[in-house]
């Protein structure tokens, strides 16, 4: 059975999934994690079937060979079908709008736009690079989490900077996130059985990384997410929206260059920065709930953002039909969707506490709601299968 | 009669305003333009009188002397009478918490608080200085721009920086406009007989600087401004907000240092460098007549942030009763407050074609609307009068 495997690589893990092309079924999907550390693992789970293990210090080149090594192994797969490598690439900037085939000169300008995503793009670069040495014969495409953002009015996307830049240099607001922002919202219209063309939506996807999207007419109509995937909400380690005027502050007074100022507001920052505790909300909530003030501002300052966003979406859109919220936290976090939606009374937004506890997907706003909520459990993997079928 | 002289003090301008303590009248009024340039003028109104005069390549010192000298020449004033000097400054960051009498340090303080206006706090200590020089006997006061936004509460108001980095360096929002968004509130509640602290507020000041402020429980809850004023709604020259990201981006692109880089946030961009005409809304609005698209443009980027940070606090503040509109574009302006309102129909914001056209001060959105929308001429000057009462 001919499959594709997908490959979702972060600076310490790497998650993947296997699909069949046909029926788009997941066969079994895996992850390998804390690399470089004593406490490296990989795991993986097929049908009923699962297996792990910890190999200390395991390296990027290894998890790759790894990968590939185990489905044999365990029978899953041959190598001669999997007919395609699928890798999530953040940055696509202008160069790339739609899942493509990965040759010399467009892993190039995959690196190049590193500086649209500099925590991303360098490591699924490398991800690309570390596939083909594994499995030279199977080509590797790249999916950007950029695209669905590509045809944002111009009103919303560029900057107030100088326009003869703008058009230069390509600045503008690129998103992140958009594999899921384009599952969950079709999702959410085929859920309420309606054209997606139709509603007026706003997207929330919520987890280690986060952004809000509006959509209008079927398409994305704004982002929090900005030039890089630093702005917007407060993330685990990303501050979200800043005042440029630091930059040059924080260079003179902690002696670094600008580079390492970026880097302290993308890895230090967010919760993680707020809290000194963790960029995980569940550590966040742990926290609270022994106390820890430190960890109730986080959370606070987490939720005011959202508020904010969806407040300020609601006011561009004109309205709102469809609030959609997805990711790890998005989906999990009951009591955070309910002190969004507390907050949110004033435009309407309402959760029912019942259906909120009780489902994984569909409405969670009552019947008389002016805004209709949903949560989506979001599925990337599913999108970029479907974007890469569409161009091989 | 005892006086107070007022300087408002940009780049190329002094504007100043003579005040009578007692009943805060305004005696005489006056500016100084367009210096070191050859058509550098002066202008002088009193009662019924003016006067004027082009002096070429006039300076900043005969500027502060010019004031004092005419004053006494046209015998509005003795130099005796005038009791204080009153100087807007844009940031007093954590230090400065009323208006103050400047001393050496207290003027240390002010120039080293320059990181947080670069372009306004450095201008602003050289005019103290130079009135100092001309009458050396007046008590000089400082009255801060930023002191209305000193309490907001923290959620809204730090970043989710390292907060170890957050307390050490002060870095939080300080907004600018205080001493306008306080005069503004204070007037607009009075012009509706109703209590400040019983008004969810949203106060617009746009202006060739521009910022928006939340109010509740009759004081700052939020503001567009950031740690310096180049952050929120697109302004004449300033950016407004922006992914700091871009600092290095452009530093390694241009060759720029971190500084001219933002110096070009602050100077080159906003409307100017949208439209790449002027930094004047009414030149937009001239080009737009003639058919320009790029002013156009910032014409629409203009409104659409303005929209965006309406809807961004009244989801915030958890709805709204009173909307304000004041400084140079708000004032006047009729149909940009017109194009605002339309967009912002979703939020219960209604204008009167009638009234917005008749009125320059007072309520302009029906009787029967949701939010009650004003126009508030700003009068900063008369603000800072009551500031430097209260500690003379």
């Amino acid at each position: 059975m001919p499959k594709i495997l997908l490959l979702n690589a972060g600076s310490s893990s790497v998650k993947w999934k296997l699909f069949e092309i046909d029926n788009e079924a997941v066969v079994a999907k895996g992850l390998v994690e804390r690399m470089l550390t004593p406490e490296a693992k990989w795991e993986i789970s097929y049908g009923k079937e699962s297996a792990q293990e910890t190999i200390p210090n395991l390296t990027y080149e290894q998890a790759a060979q790894l990968i590939i090594t185990k489905l044999q192994e365990l029978e899953i797969t041959s190598l001669a079908d999997i007919k395609a490598v699928g890798h999530r690439v953040v940055a696509g900037g202008h160069t790339f709008k739609q899942a493509t085939l990965v040759d010399e000169e467009a892993l190039d300008q995959i690196k190049q736009l590193s500086s649209h995503a500099p925590l991303h793009n360098p490591m699924e670069a490398k991800y690309i690079e570390l596939m083909q040495a594994v499995m030279p014969k199977t080509p590797q495409y790249a999916v950007f989490d950029s695209r669905f953002f590509t045809d944002m009015p111009e009103v919303n996307s560029i900057y107030s900077l100088p326009y003869e830049l703008t058009e230069k240099y390509g600045l503008r607001k690129y998103g992140e996130h958009g594999i899921s922002h384009t599952y969950i919202s079709k999702r959410a219209a085929t859920l309420l059985g309606k054209d997606l063309a139709d509603l007026k939506m706003i997207t929330l996807h919520l987890g280690s990384g986060s952004s809000v999207a509006a959509l209008k007419d079927g398409k994305a109509y704004d982002t929090s997410m900005g030039f890089t995937p630093l702005t917007g909400l407060t993330m685990g380690t990303r501050a979200g929206d800043l005042d440029p005027a630091l930059v040059p502050f924080l260079m003179a007074e902690l002696n670094l260059n600008a580079k390492q100022v970026l880097e302290l507001f993308n890895s230090k920052s967010g919760l993680l920065g707020l809290s000194g505790l963790s960029a995980d909300m569940r550590d966040i909530d742990k926290a609270i709930a022994a106390g820890n003030k430190r960890a109730e501002l986080a959370l606070e300052i987490f939720i005011n953002r959202v508020v904010k966003y969806v407040g300020s979406f609601y006011a561009e859109l004109g309205g709102l039909d469809v609030l959609v919220f997805a990711g790890g936290i998005g989906e999990n976090n009951r009591a955070l969707r309910q002190k969004i939606a507390q907050k949110l009374a004033c435009l309407g937004i309402v959760i029912d506490a019942n259906l909120n506890q009780k489902l994984t997907e569909g409405v969670i706003s009552p019947a008389d709601a002016k805004v209709t909520t949903l949560v989506v459990p979001t599925n990337e993997e599913l999108a970029m299968v479907q974007e890469i079928k569409a161009v091989m």
